[in-house]
């Protein structure tokens, strides 16, 4: 991506964020060249751009202005969802497997894949990281031995310099790397629960952690989630007092399928309610560092007891395909550690030197400012096609950062004749029923728009408004 | 190694087994030049390198002889556990957990590792593999989801393969690749049981065969096993009977960890009783390329009704820390595929697809080659060490491949003591209470012969020796 693209995305995403008004003035050519460290000119290209998507307009001697006509946005989804309060064990895998299988399909537009698209991410340069931390372990083979569990200490390090970032303290010591985040998910649960317990999720939440409670013979309940702020915390405090869970599975940033993100103060009451009900919180972190805007708060800024266990991944980031992850358990770190050595001994060290030794050179910042730029710009424009395609009635939630969008169609659409039809024009989705113990969410589909939005993408997405306007 | 480092370990290996009998006439260096495709001076290099380990002797005028006066070897450990018939949960965590950690220090003499030296590996050069397979990624990046679950289809055809040189047909869409042996075995254990159930395993049996059990909520039934022939067929066919064991736990080549091997027949009727009793195989194969002698026959050649879940891994043969491994399910490859999907995604994709590519350029046997012959050379030097330094009445396994030794020291030898001591001196050793949930083998331990037999691996034998005879 170009250094002009690269603003012009940052100033979409923003106008598309509200930080720029209808008709409120641009920053000069000049300041903004200033502010930003990069040339006049490229201002000029950036801002000429954002011309000719209509997003803003020159006035004559005066500047560049946000458009003063923006379309009226769509309303959000619903407000709350309204699961039943059963807990019960799950049995969607099916449904999971056979969708996902279709996802990867190369010939299919994959608006219902999980990944964002492998062309975001710097695959050759890394290659060279791996490639000499291979030549690494030549020079000194026995160095291989003190990178498996709990992992390379040189990665925990980078992974804890940014919690600190996040504003959280975490002992490089106790965290422990993983093959992905599924797999440190996985070791969570593994650490705590015992066949039979139930763990609270939100409602809808990841198909995986169905497929992951079900694989450990666990029941899911489900809890009240708003699509903008995440689980409600008087729901989840009645789940536990009522249920006894042995864990609540949460995600507190861009939460997939919603987008739903809390703030630092929901964030600080959310870990003061299960410290409090001495209730682990198993948090999915994976998209924490696509924000649009100033960096979120962690979670375990607040964790003084250590009741957080905190997955993060690089595969979202990064290093799409590598599997690396890790896992900051808090007070459970060595029962993670153990569950580790006995799942799967150690992750790839290659890659993981290849990943610190990136993290240390300070590229990753650079990557992740530009990745972020674009993610935001693609959402809004697949936002703004589904709005222009969809059929009357339907609503599209508003995430803060992330390469998802929560679709709520007009109820008498059925999501998984949708997705059929949709599949037979060569079209992935994900409906909504593929995040839900209860089978819930008939009417809903999570929309990636991680991929470049191009001819073929605005296609499948008008071919999908007339399909659900059948 | 150098060439003639490498004949001389395979002639060692060959008296070691017993190919050449003390007394024997060597071939010719005219005669061995030609049969190896060496030079002649290469083939001297050898024999003179044998001559100054005492192994042959030269007789003016006629040639190079084996040693006559070999030492007598000593006994092998008793023909056959004797467990105690009842299925229990198992409780080694612990132990095994703080074990395994002293023994990944790198100040300690590693005779209690798992791990082969990652001095044997060819570390810089598969590094270029990696680092080609990372720009591939790069020109091509959509390429990375080819190779998420099940895995790398070039890598499944290059394992299915493998699979064909040990006699076996199995269909490469079949096979699912994992992180690591480990994680495989971890698959096939939570696609066949439900906590509660029984597994049947070897007396004595790997530890993290112990460990996978234990945290999927299962108990283990020990059955006796011959230290030369592994399993005993009629004791498990009594188990099978009596206990209605939800799968099998078996190393069928050169098993951890006694060293014993099953040759055809015995396999023939292993997978012939499971498939009667249709009762899942899970095969932990990792030291299956490890063989001495010719290559052994895979019980997948057996396996026409599908029912062994065969598990291998590249940790120990080429790729240490790349925790690439694999599963041939047989009738179970959709339900372990399943797991793998949502116990970990996927395997690093780099990892596999430079380990494909070294296996196309056929670069792999080669090396296997060099390094079977080195383990056997360096297996039997710790054996002659052990035999010169141990209490009267040891006893000492005779395996025809790997890397371990299985040692029963005299009887009043509490071995967790030794331990103790060991450790205290900067020796680990992998005691015997660790290989069995009924801690049985109190005065038994597994010794690694792949790291260099060098000054300090022969003073610490001499040390153990010494402590054992307090």
């Amino acid at each position: 991506m170009k250094r002009y693209e690269t603003l012009a995305a940052e100033v979409a995403a923003a106008i598309a964020a509200g930080l720029f008004a209808p008709g409120q003035r641009l920053p000069s050519i000049r300041q903004a060249s200033r502010d930003r460290g990069v040339s006049p000119s490229t201002v000029f290209e950036a801002y000429s751009r954002l011309e000719a998507q209509g997003l803003v307009e020159v006035r004559p001697r005066s500047g560049w202005y946000v458009t003063a006509v923006a379309p009226p946005r769509p309303p959000e989804p619903e407000r709350r969802s309204a699961p039943d309060g059963e807990a019960r064990p799950v049995t969607t895998g099916e449904l999971v497997f056979s969708l996902l299988a279709s996802t990867m399909r190369r010939d299919v537009v994959p608006l219902g894949s999980a990944f964002p698209d492998p062309a975001l991410f710097p695959h050759a340069r890394l290659a060279g990281e791996l490639a000499r931390a291979g030549r690494r372990l030549g020079a000194d083979p026995r160095a291989a031995g003190d990178d498996l569990t709990p992992g390379s200490l040189a990665l925990r390090r980078q992974i804890a310099l940014r919690y600190a970032a996040a504003g959280a303290r975490v002992d490089p010591e106790a965290i422990v790397v993983t093959n992905g985040a599924l797999e440190a998910l996985n070791l969570c649960i593994a650490a705590i629960c015992r066949p039979g317990d139930t763990v609270i999720v939100e409602s809808p939440c990841f198909y995986a952690c169905l497929q992951v409670l079900a694989r450990h013979g666990l029941h899911a309940l489900e809890v009240a989630t708003d699509p903008r702020t995440g689980v409600d915390l008087e729901a989840l405090e009645v789940a536990i007092l009522r249920h006894r869970p042995a864990a609540a599975w949460v995600m507190t940033d861009f939460q997939n399928p919603l987008g739903a993100s809390m703030d630092a103060a929901k964030k600080q009451a959310l870990v003061a309610l299960a410290s409090r009900h001495r209730l682990p919180l198993i948090e999915d972190a994976v998209y924490a560092d696509l924000h649009d805007g100033p960096r979120p708060v962690s979670t375990k800024a607040f964790d003084g007891e250590g009741w957080v266990l905190h997955c993060g991944s690089f595969s979202k980031t990064l290093a799409p395909g590598w599997r690396v992850g890790w896992c900051a358990p808090g007070r459970f770190a060595r029962e993670v550690a153990q569950q580790k050595l006995a799942a799967s001994l150690a992750t790839n060290v290659p890659a993981q030197l290849g990943i610190a030794a990136w993290l240390e050179h300070g590229s990753f910042e650079r990557h992740l400012r530009r990745l972020r730029a674009t993610l935001a710009e693609w959402r809004e424009r697949y936002r703004q096609r589904v709005q222009a395609h969809f059929p009357a009635g339907t609503r599209i939630g508003r995430p803060g950062g992330g390469y998802f969008l929560w679709i709520e169609l007009p109820e008498q659409v059925d999501v998984m004749a949708l997705q059929r039809a949709a599949m037979a024009r060569g079209i992935s989705l994900s409906p909504g029923p593929m995040f839900s113990a209860s089978a819930g969410f008939t009417h809903h589909l999570r929309m990636n728009c991680g991929y470049r939005p191009d001819a073929r993408v605005a296609e499948a997405i008008a071919v999908l408004g007339d399909l659900a306007a059948l």
